[in-house]
């Protein structure tokens, strides 16, 4: 099964499958999933199958007058915002179940979900499997630096980690930077407490000296919180507890940026013009640091591409969110993963 | 010799002994180590002695016209900034050794240094010992939240930790909070990557089990990375390797806001007038965040009280590191964490 779902993945350019959307993930879902699909479907070109209960979804589809342009696959059950990943195990015909049989099957290139990001990442494994090698699946964030983003991971889906782990996060975070933003050799950075290979506790120490060693990785050394946003490296590898206190703490700084700004320049009406400004830029700024917002993350190491969206997305996330995916699908980067992975078994083979 | 240095911090507020000030710490010393101290003595009243080499601080002075105003401690030898612990048990006789001396002997309230955090630490264990019972002692932040401060430990004293230290760090906080910020029953939370109980890895798991149960600390749970500065918890407890992650992603991502903002309005003249207020707005929000800076961190639990200021602070900072110094030796935050300490030993005494 696994061969079969990476010969499709090799064929994927040609054909085109849609992609699969749990229209029942996330807290506007259905309404904002089925607006996300028909501005996905009309503006960007993309084909979008909608995963849910027909009946509601045809009546969400007619509203837009979008009936004949969006097929539904049933799937009756759903998986709550609040529920986690036993829900995964309890519901096998949830709508993000499907929406993953769909992608093994064959018949999509992609599953995106709002949903909740512990029900992703456990019904991703159970449904899609890992891919041959990897250990365990990390979620990727792409960071907004210019001119090319920077790969963090993992971003939250293994809290507890073992050093060889981070060493396959490298390796996923480079097939991700090598495929969807098209750079050759990305450096990869190990996020740790001090530039010096001795800093950080045993498990970052251990990662540092097992990276140093890691064909095919060009590791550039230990980075440190400061540099998450400066563009130093196209990688950077931590564990997911590490990786999702960083990512929501940069998002809490944004946004305490932001409020502090709002409530300062207003006592003139040119400064306030001025600051009118300034306050979109920054709204925006928020926004592109929203967390999965920007796109979406990626769930990495499994046998299909994964996109989570922001669990609170609207139309123009989910769309985004489709958009990334479609990205990834073309740009081969589950293939290449598994070939990335592959070669760690028989190093000399590759490089 | 316990004792006997307790006994002087109960004391205190009526002798008040002089701030050591370890001129040779920090990137920017002596000269603005001395500036720092001329600054703290001429507008804040703070008593200060300098430790260092006589000849160079007495020079340093004397371009301040301030070499009757401020004693100095003979230390012939410094730690340099790219020097760790190591330095600290070669150099008995460094300035910020001897700085130490001062304290413990009771001929200074408090230590106060730029130097390097790893060699503050060690020589700050070695030389002042830790309060009785206190396993670590842990680097505590004061984030610049309102109506109060939040304190963040440990901000990277500890990358390796045990759940019985997180407790003790919530002791450790708490105290400063009571004593520092005047907060009663200050809110205690656990950094983590999920508001539920079971979320997190298996650290502060463990933690959050025993912060529920532990006597004197009033816990109210698990926060994320967003939570840091919205003001939710007084205290808020993680390990030295997160909180430093934390601390300097939170700088960083205040540092690219402000850079973004800088490069954006600048196309009408009006824009450009309310831009420059934004922006002194944000460089002031860049330096209240600017890691160790406002005010400086300090170190708890050791029998004394140390502040670090930043490695780059020039004078306003080693002044204002100074006024912390004095603020946590008047309001007893030592002998307040020798109490809560020595009071987890016999639990129903106190509570």
């Amino acid at each position: 099964m696994r061969e079969d779902v990476l010969a499709r993945g090799d064929r994927l350019p040609d054909s085109d499958p849609p992609i699969a959307l749990d229209a029942m993930g996330g807290d506007h879902a259905p309404h904002e999933i089925v607006a996300g699909a028909v501005h996905a479907v009309r503006e960007r070109g993309i084909p979008i199958v909608l995963v849910g209960p027909p009946r509601v979804l045809y009546e969400a589809l007619t509203d837009h007058d979008a009936a004949k342009e969006i097929p539904i696959v049933r799937a009756e059950e759903a998986i709550a915002m609040d529920e986690g990943a036993l829900a995964s195990l309890r519901r096998p015909r949830s709508s993000l179940a499907v929406a993953c049989h769909l992608v093994r099957r064959g018949d999509a290139s992609a599953v995106v979900s709002a949903g909740s990001t512990a029900a992703i990442v456990t019904t991703g494994r159970l449904r899609l499997k890992g891919l041959p090698g990897v250990l365990r699946p990390a979620i990727a964030v792409a960071l907004p630096t210019l001119p090319t983003p920077t790969v963090l991971l993992d971003a939250g889906a293994n809290a507890e980690v073992k050093p060889e782990m981070m060493v396959q996060f490298a390796h996923l975070g480079t097939a991700y930077a090598e495929t969807a933003h098209g750079i050759e050799a990305p450096r990869v950075a190990l996020l740790t407490i001090g530039s010096e290979a001795e800093k950080g506790n045993k498990l970052v120490k251990r990662a540092h000296e097992l990276l140093v060693a890691a064909p095919g990785i060009r590791f550039t050394g230990n980075i440190e919180g400061h540099d998450l946003l400066t563009g130093v490296a196209d990688v950077i590898v931590t564990d997911g507890f590490t990786g999702n206190v960083a990512l929501k703490t940069m998002e809490g700084a944004v946004r305490y940026a932001f409020a502090e700004l709002k409530d300062s320049v207003s006592d003139s009406r040119l400064a306030r013009f001025g600051a009118l400004m300034q306050r979109a830029r920054l709204r925006e700024l928020a926004q592109r640091l929203d967390s999965e917002a920007y796109g979406g993350a990626v769930l990495l190491g499994l046998n299909g591409t994964v996109v989570i969206a922001h669990g609170a997305s609207k139309a123009p996330a989910v769309s985004a969110a489709c958009e990334l995916a479609v990205t990834l699908s073309r740009r081969g980067t589950v293939p290449r993963i598994g070939e990335r992975v592959a070669s760690t078994h028989r190093p000399h083979r590759l490089w």
